[in-house]
């Protein structure tokens, strides 16, 4: 890749931005578009070499080798039906959810390169370990995007739009839910006085287990044992959240029935 | 502490007799119990100093310092039945949902040393970071108790019977439920022939960034974004499994009005 447009720069946009300084030389990250231009210019400040910032598609050069589309899932669209045509370029989005052929429709060479974790501006993360998943129109795309991609990370894997959206489930499930857990386990700690981060050496130890082994037969609590009394001392301390309390029953039986 | 013995022989009474084996001098733990002769005498040899094994309670001496029940939550009552008068020791026991005053209808000088973690006998963990919570009988049990704690580990705390019961649900939510979502979302990836450790980078992401902020402030998906087509999409993906997507509508609209 000899020149790159950035189309975004919000959390993906930030730490793809940043890998590509970091691999290739200076100035082939040429341009970065964001609907803010405040936003663009503050990104490209964080560069070893600040690419040129517009707030206007039409400003983009139409023969880059890869316009980058990091902008959220459901502003995809829009931005595609107001891009200028490109001459030779790929286009690759960057969204989790987004079937390829959705983006076919308007550009014939396109890709996906989809990290599969949660970035944050404020945090740093080693490019190196970041998840990219590919995918591409053709075979030859998909080989130049995984080239690509293989230069900026070492964890680099093919997936095609229906794999991706099994990964995407999936990751609702082990890191927004468990995310969730564990706010309403803080929240609940934090209504009684309790230090909210008190459990956090338990979680580490929990992921750590289950990231070694199999999380099916490391499980623990209540639920796996049957204890129906323990269970139902739990379910009398939130008996006035009703949510909550559906929640605890419903995830014990998911338990039980998985324990058989 | 000049004489202790241990009640059970599994996950936590290995991690404590390893931890007081580290901290007190050789035969300071005089006795190992357990109903299984060869389950006391496999730790006892675990240990720079073997104690006596016994699989029978009144083989135990009656005068030492601290008796310590580390057996399961419901094994215990029939244990304090049958255990011999003891004269001046503290009988302390291990259980994070069995109330003290449980225990003080068979002996009055008790106390609860609760660790909250998940131990397991092939893991092992820096018994300085094991975070250990303390209840007396009264407050010379309890500081005695604390002290003891304080040679083993470094975390040390106090919490009475409902704190504990706290602590104890809290863990359910933190640790039980989201292990059991990574089994679930370990099973979804394996049934689409995907690697069901993939998301494990974004796991311990989530995770860390969980403890080091405020997990509800740190929320991601489509539940937050009322991304109602991605939701639906994934609950069509799962349109046969009841359970599961009972669980995945539930902990959506517990994120819903969380957000609020």
């Amino acid at each position: 890749m000899k020149q790159i447009v950035l189309i975004g720069a919000g959390n993906v946009a930030t730490h793809l931005a940043r890998a590509i300084d970091q691999s290739y030389p200076r100035g082939t990250l040429s341009h970065i578009y964001s609907r803010r231009h405040s936003s663009a210019l503050e990104l490209g400040q964080q560069l070893s070499y600040c690419p040129v910032c517009v707030d206007n598609l039409q400003a983009l050069p139409t023969s880059a080798d890869l316009y980058l589309f990091c902008t959220p899932d459901d502003s995809l669209e829009a931005l595609w039906h107001t891009m200028p045509a490109t001459h030779g370029g790929l286009w690759a989005h960057t969204a989790g959810s987004v079937p390829l052929d959705k983006m076919m429709a308007w550009h014939s060479k396109c890709g996906v390169l989809y990290p599969l974790q949660t970035l944050s501006k404020a945090r740093s993360i080693d490019p190196r370990e970041l998840p990219l998943y590919i995918e591409g129109s053709d075979e030859e795309v998909a080989a130049r995007l995984e080239s690509f991609a293989r230069s900026l990370s070492g964890c680099v894997y093919r997936a095609d739009s229906q794999q991706r959206g099994h990964l995407h489930l999936a990751a609702v499930l082990a890191c927004n839910f468990t995310n969730h857990l564990l706010a309403l386990s803080e929240d609940y700690l934090k209504r009684h006085d309790l230090d909210p981060k008190a459990l956090y050496p338990l979680v580490r130890e929990t992921m750590a287990k289950a990231e070694l082994y199999n999380p099916r037969s490391m499980q623990t609590g209540p639920a796996i044992r049957g204890d129906e009394e323990t269970m139902n001392r739990h379910l009398e301390l939130i008996q006035e959240d009703l949510l909550l309390s559906q929640i605890y029953r419903l995830l014990s039986e998911s338990i039980r029935r998985h324990s058989r």
